[in-house]
């Protein structure tokens, strides 16, 4: 194995300056966990000084659980002409409290004349007062040398004397920046072999994808000599995005030997990438190098036989390696291995042969036609499996529903829903109201369970997600609707599609409230089973 | 001007190999007319010998109009131990009737073994007897050298061999394929030069995209000597797609200054690679190079302050060269300049002094604070600005709307809606059903404001997104509806806010009739206004 490459993942902080992108704290804190458990060195989340919610997020993910992965807060050089101790963003920045700082400072002499409107000194006094003031706060500073190439092409020795300044004052690593994203992979390679045979420090890249050369210049620069690479995991960031890590990881561990993440870590490649664009709420590209649905997909019948004799005719890694698949010949959830070991936790005597393991795969494929998408929600998957397995008999009957919504409304709450349900021969009817349809029937079918099931009161969802999944027919579109519930001590993720947002919520809640009532039959009979 | 770069443009073959991607004869005549128009030197359109349907598309191309661009036929060499001219696929072939045929022949000795399952030496007399005939038959040839790369890499004395047989039996061009996609920048360039040093004839680039560097790969390949370079225009293609040939005019002409096309053609870039994506009813990628909505979309603050100042602090050309336009999203972190530009349309004399210009910041905060976004949502940031200057009037009042929504449901729809609106002193009363209650809701506004508005029978709704943003208190969160809507002439978005989806929707509705009824009033009166 190679030179070790430090993977510093910006989804959370550039990833964010996307088109549609917008993260809550919660959405945060599962994707640090995501990327820790995959095994980047390094995870900028947030830029404290331009919003001040980010604070929020760092003192919440302190308490996450111990992470392998450094946090990084992110914020620019001070002020012109302002005394560090006394900048605000600065100030901002240290209250982070975070291992790890960031900061951005311009090297592009245009940039320093006309948009900051200073002089290339006061800058390069910018540059070190920030580095030597976060350096007195013992904090790790990584040094974003902003606009390096395009400002090393116009002035080289400018360029040179601001990651001098930083270096000068303490700075950890320089990062080359290519902010504008429209440098080629020639002149990637010749600047950064410059920077990196003329500092001792580790030397960071940071590509955009303005040229479509993202990956490439990410390639080049790690040729080069850069040890750490920066970029979003799946890509997201300003205009045409920042290089996908995914993709970085892939072409250098697999191709070049590098080592980026443990090797085992791999596989997780695809699953990372998957949840990280659900949490974004953002359509995953179907065409993503290694990790996209379509990235091992065969259509030509030539190339199908071919990569049925031998796959590395037309496929250039095996999609296992980063935990993909060939489309033609495993379902889209996981290989048949992934869907076995969840079926083994059921019942342990099914093999891979086994007819039962055959009529699952099928139902998951013809749910996932029909929009089902299981990653997110082990579940419902679990539910799945237990149907197919005689292992499942429903805990309640539906009568039926009616929910009313109006506008305007006088009792306060704009939706009313009421249930009748039938459990082992006894009715119960009630309502409820609530804010909108989905909340008023989710408060009353809670109440009507819980006269059978006193426990469902423990029961709080903690996630509802909606994903229109065909834009086309608008608001007859087919939603996909995703719940994550919580008893306090276990929490897991349901899922329902359908045309009517109500029915496609309703199956998510019916199955939240099955797999809890199902657990808690297990827990207590454990002995008996 | 430097070196002229022949494009090779194969969205209506190799494109067609992508998921969910087919074409009717139609739509690869409006693709070849617009691909035509744009000045593209070769349009590979079809494979006669395993699609017989292109023989009518090569039949009718022929009616179209005089066309500058040259059309190819693709196919492969011939058949082990066949006769040539006695080859169905050759003669499919001749058969299409185009100035030039593309073949495609192994190159990788691992495909001629165990794959074709043939002799190294057969392999190379199917090469030379296919080009021969082709020849003979007075064609343009080019050879497309099956993953060369990867044969390369294998064997290099016999995938030199391969390329040797089909210049000795007359190609007129060597297209160097990397098939699986996988290769590197610096492993393109040094294997293209060695094919441009040891051959007389013009060498052409055929990339794929898998590992994410395929417009870096035909970048280096043009500098190491190719005069051609084959893909697709918008990247579509088997697995992660070809590369996109948008991003390649834009990288070599604009900034390299090889000649592609006519540079004054260089602005139809962004329109010609909308109009393949419509026409293949494929969802556009937003990020895309040069060519995507978002290529050019600025959201952070401070960029935008910058790109007022100087469009090249943060762009890498004006895209205005390509016929693209920057966006500058408004958002929580977004200066009050984006802001004004969008006033100023609606009312030139307000100055971003104003106070005017404060008070509808002011309200932006607020709805921005509650959960709206505009940046997505151009029609109603348009209505916001509009009621805070007095331009607006409410076109209908709503008096009430009731909706239902039940399971199980015998009526075929799952929900009704009711709705009492009033225009002018005009009461109207009607209600529709709809899979689910925002469906109905919005097949029933429309239905009673069709009464006095007629247009409104042209809107369409093209997209409707939810997007819940605090999964906190799940069924009860503030959800955000975004809704797309067109006219046939002008596409518009609006959004609406709400803990109930239904009040979300509806206020999302309400903005995008208002807006149409609007932009009608203000192009009836335009000359009184």
């Amino acid at each position: 194995m190679g030179r070790s490459i430090n993977i510093y993942d910006s989804t959370l902080r550039d990833g964010a300056q996307a088109e549609g992108i917008s993260f809550s704290v919660e959405d945060k804190l599962k994707i640090v966990r995501a990327l820790d458990d995959l095994g980047v060195a390094y995870i900028e989340a947030g830029n404290p000084g331009s919003n001040p919610k980010d604070l929020d997020f760092f003192s919440r993910v302190k308490h996450v659980r111990p992470l392998n992965a450094k946090i990084a807060a992110f914020g620019s050089t001070r002020r012109k002409f302002a005394i560090a101790a006394d900048d605000k963003n600065l100030r901002s920045l240290l209250s982070a409290d975070t291992a790890v700082t960031t900061v951005f400072g311009k090297c592009w002499d245009f940039h320093v004349t006309d948009i900051l409107q200073t002089s290339l000194d006061e800058n390069l006094n910018m540059i070190r007062d920030t580095v030597s003031f976060l350096k007195s706060w013992n904090r790790e500073v990584v040094f974003d040398a902003e606009h390096f190439f395009d400002g090393y092409k116009a002035n080289p020795d400018y360029a040179d004397a601001c990651l001098k300044a930083a270096a000068e004052a303490g700075a950890d690593c320089l990062a080359l920046c290519d902010t504008n994203g429209g440098a080629f992979p020639t002149e990637i390679y010749e600047i950064t072999k410059h920077a990196a045979d003329n500092f001792s420090l580790p030397i960071g890249i940071h590509c955009h994808n303005d040229g479509g050369m993202a990956a490439a210049n990410s390639f080049m620069a790690a040729e080069a000599g850069a040890s750490q690479v920066q970029g979003t995991f799946t890509g997201f960031g300003e205009r045409c995005g920042n290089v996908s890590l995914a993709t970085v990881i892939a072409n250098l561990q697999i191709k070049r030997g590098y080592l980026c993440v443990s090797p085992e870590k791999l596989r997780d490649l695809t699953n990372t990438a998957r949840l990280v664009n659900e949490v974004a709420n953002i359509w995953p590209d179907e065409t993503a190098p290694y990790v996209g649905r379509s990235a091992f997909v065969h259509k030509g019948g030539a190339h199908i036989d071919a990569v049925l004799k031998s796959p590395g005719s037309f496929e250039h890694i095996n999609p296992a390696l980063v935990g993909n698949s060939r489309k033609t010949l495993t379902s889209e959830v996981a290989g048949r291995g992934a869907v076995l070991a969840k079926i083994q936790r059921i019942n342990p005597h099914i093999t891979k042969d086994s007819p039962e393991t055959e009529s699952i795969i099928q139902r998951i494929k013809e749910l996932e036609h029909e929009g089902y998408q299981f990653e997110a929600a082990e579940g419902a998957l679990e539910l799945i499996i237990r149907k197919q397995l005689g292992k499942y008999r429903p805990l309640f009957e539906l009568i039926n529903f009616r929910i009313i919504g109006e506008q305007p409304y006088v009792t306060g709450r704009s939706a009313m829903a009421m249930i009748k349900i039938n459990v082992e021969g006894k009715t119960e009817i009630t309502a409820a109201e609530g804010d909108g349809p989905v909340n008023a029937l989710d408060k009353a079918l809670r109440k009507a369970l819980e006269v059978f099931y006193p426990q469902i009161a423990n029961v709080r969802l903690t996630d509802y997600k909606v994903r229109v999944m065909d834009g086309k027919s608008a608001t007859a579109s087919r939603v996909r609707v995703l719940i994550e519930s919580t008893d306090g001590a276990e929490n897991w993720s349901t899922v329902g599609v359908s045309t009517d947002i109500i029915e496609a919520s309703w199956i998510a809640l019916v199955d939240s409230v099955e797999y809890k009532l199902i657990r808690d039959i297990e827990n207590r009979f454990r002995a008996y089973l």
